[in-house]
């Protein structure tokens, strides 16, 4: 594409992103102007001059400032490249828990403080093999595999060896009777590309990491391959929770790549009698002490109101947790760095977790709820980064309708960000819970296309994050946060939840 | 990020994306249970069963068939393997033309035909280098420069030598008087990083590409150095056209990676005595035969009414052209496979044309028009896609009220796939002049975050495409196009535009 003077009318396009309502059009305009304010510091000041909501001053600043001194990408490269394996009860995490605390301190925050919980310690080992042992004429073929996390390792003694049954689901391993036992069962069922969402496509296969073991346990297996949860053919295996049963045997689990299962499941065709050498050196150690990292810009009025931004500081081991969740990390980080730097002060209080153990055991999720149990009837709202660093498309919310139309006044100020728009649905593990108690949960939704060609597996790396997408991002969790803690009507609360799920 | 449960429910949340419109969510429950039909060719069928719009069937038939069996992917690794270098008038060009002839025609498509149009052929040759010669401690500094697509080269007797001023502006440049004459000009002004769309950025730019070598002239100066027309700082330098003005003397061109416009900028605050060593060996040979290359669909019942659907086949040479515009190419051809493969037969014709010389020339747009000046007022609408293969966000269109009206109804149907947003602004280079006849243009506009990391340079390569967005992106075009061409009621038509340009 050349031309450039046909893109002079772009930003006013993509601002006045729904033409057919005009206010969004004088909102934009707003934007604009704003765009070329002086200076940074002067977004307070600056109120005066918006002609309409006086929130789309503060929006702009942040967002600008974001855009021209953003800090997230910075951020995130100090989180790959000094604490890149911060599965929980790891000296990595151990050490991000600290560099947290003193980059809040130096950001500036108020409160930052290290709140304890006891996590698990799964230590994935030095080897994970899955090679062919018969037929002799295939037996010089490895697979690409990894230990699922939480899986029991092989006999120190020797590997299993065992032949293969490929199933698609737990009934069609169920309706093989006895015919697994003594066997290694192989879940192959593939994320479903015709699904829109990609996470829905991942909702729709990950019963096979979670409960694979269980379920082939129950019929006799002496252990679980599955299949990868990617959409891409790749030789990257992709870890992830696993769990087991009590009164269940705890059998071996482990990921093969997305070709390696194809290869496999291929050779199976041919070659049924296939049997298998299986050897995981993982284990799990005894819990160990580890920390939320909390950090706090103190409401100028209602201080003792609370709205939670957060994000999860452990992280699988096979990468650097670039996109999940260090991207979530820095953007909380960043918001209020970023709310900070402008000279903003919110009418409440605007509270930053990193929480620990997200991925294997949500430890950290439940000590937060143990410690501020007193004040969860005072939290506004609990927003959650978990979805990776990638362009920002909107934003979820399990509000109730006053207050969805109360966070859509807010998003509609991000016209021209390709993020304006609140859609049902929205939570977070991390933040889950606090639905029980009426809390508003929010959800930060970046483009879902490549969230999963990365996920859980070695890929999952730095140069797999785009620095624009990651601060624009930064700058709207900051932008909705900032509007639900200084706007002078508090967000309705939800109807208590007894179920504990996120919705 | 893991508990897939609490992402079950994603897909219809994403799907209803703007809940307080009710007849958004009916349309959602439609596109899920269609999602579940058994097999694309069915189709036509389900119609009957679609409860609102009779298109959602189709739209979601060729939405489910473009990620579970698209082939846009497959095309672009065929033209990146095969034809990287497409620039008008190169043998991959014109190879480039012959393939595309025979895989339209290898598809089924109608009236596959070539459409001749003269090119200009602009070579590179093999040495592009600007070098340090003074002061000698900096000499051995070598700066990465590519020639600007039709510049004149350096004199084959010696590269130029001369002192440096750097300008940020034509202004500036005008403001030095005789301090440029014998030199040359270094145009140093970036990418606008607070804009928040890169193509605002970009156009608030690109003028020291197009025009610098020409306000260089006026000035006396002996050359002409750009700064890269991107938003990263890396060390690869992006072409793209520049233009000469009669009267004016041709003096060469090159753009300077902005790893190097940094650098050079910062060792000429502290030397700004600098003497530089340009050679460039790029030059301009006689035009030659080439063409645009056209299929079509022919309309059921108004074979006359002409739907066109457009990306251009020619290319920058230093990577593979994948973004720009290999992968509009690709998705063109794909939008009239996925419809003529679904057994759909439109009702008016849909026509694809792969313009040649969008890059350098626009001879391929020109002589379009001269082809079909007697059909123009039969052209319904003109859509272009040439802003890269990134996750769909939404189209543009220049159309009137009413037609944006019908338009929205269409892309309303696009609920869940990220882009179901109609935008006021769009058009392209290729199809601009035909608003002067009236027709509505349409623009697919994907993300921008990573396209001018990419474009016009040798990281424009396959790797860059994500499979499943560029697929995506094939099937909005080919959903909006056949809602175009189907829709009893013919599209409105705009007023004839005097000005040539796409809005």
């Amino acid at each position: 594409m050349h031309h450039a003077e046909r893109d002079r009318r772009r930003l006013m396009s993509a601002v006045s992103i729904a033409s057919e309502h005009v206010h969004k059009t004088r909102r934009a305009l707003a934007l604009m102007t704003l765009a070329f304010l002086p200076c940074a510091a002067s977004a307070q000041d600056a109120t005066a001059k918006a002609n309409t909501d006086p929130r789309q001053a503060h929006v702009s600043a942040i967002v600008r400032e974001s855009l021209v001194r953003g800090q997230a990408f910075t951020t995130l490269q100090t989180i790959c490249a000094e604490y890149p394996r911060r599965l929980s009860g790891s000296i990595d995490a151990s050490n991000a828990v600290q560099w947290a605390k003193r980059q809040m301190e130096a950001d500036g925050l108020e409160n930052v403080r290290l709140e304890p919980c006891k996590v698990p310690v799964w230590v994935r080992g030095n080897v994970a093999d899955l090679a062919i042992v018969e037929p002799a004429a295939l037996s010089s073929t490895k697979l690409s595999i990894c230990a699922l996390g939480g899986s029991v390792g092989t006999s120190d003694a020797a590997p299993i060896r065992a032949g293969v049954v490929v199933v698609q689901s737990f009934e069609e391993l169920a309706a093989l009777g006895e015919g697994a036992r003594g066997k290694i069962v192989f879940f192959d069922r593939a994320m479903d590309p015709k699904e829109l969402d990609p996470f829905t496509a991942y909702g729709g296969a990950a019963n096979q990491r979670t409960r694979g073991a269980i379920e082939a346990a129950k019929v006799g297996a002496v252990a679980a391959i599955v299949r990868s949860l990617t959409l891409r053919i790749d030789d990257h295996p992709h870890t992830g929770a696993m769990r087991y049963e009590d009164g269940v045997a705890k059998i071996p689990a482990a990921a093969i790549s997305t070709a390696g299962a194809e290869r496999l499941t291929a050779l199976l065709a041919k070659n049924p009698g296939i049997v298998l050498s299986l050897k995981l050196e993982c284990r799990t150690l005894d819990d160990v002490d580890s920390f939320n990292v909390v950090g706090e810009l103190r409401g100028r009025e209602s201080p003792d109101e609370i709205v939670l931004i957060g994000g999860h500081l452990d992280g699988w081991d096979l990468g650097q947790g670039a996109h999940d969740d260090g991207a979530g990390v820095a953007q909380v980080m960043e918001a209020l760095r970023l709310v900070k730097t402008l000279g903003l002060r919110p009418r409440r209080t605007l509270r930053a977790c990193l929480f620990m153990n997200e991925e294997n055991g949500l430890r950290g999720a439940r000590a937060y709820l143990a410690a501020h149990k007193d004040e969860l009837s005072k939290h506004v709202m609990a927003l959650e980064t978990d979805r990776g660093g990638f362009a920002p498309r909107e934003f979820g919310t399990d509000a109730n309708p006053a207050a969805f139309t109360q966070l859509s006044g807010y998003t509609r100020l991000f016209a021209g960000t390709g993020a304006d728009r609140l859609v049902p649905g929205g939570g977070g593990a991390d933040i889950g819970e606090l639905a029980k108690s009426g809390v508003p949960l929010l959800e930060f939704i970046p483009d879902a296309s490549r969230y999963f060609d990365l996920h859980h597996s070695s890929r999952d790396i730095l140069s797999e994050v785009h620095p624009r997408e990651l601060e624009l991002g930064a700058a709207l969790i900051a932008s909705i946060a900032w509007c639900v803690a200084d706007d002078p009507v508090t967000l309705p609360r939800n109807t208590p939840k007894s179920d504990a799920a996120s919705k």
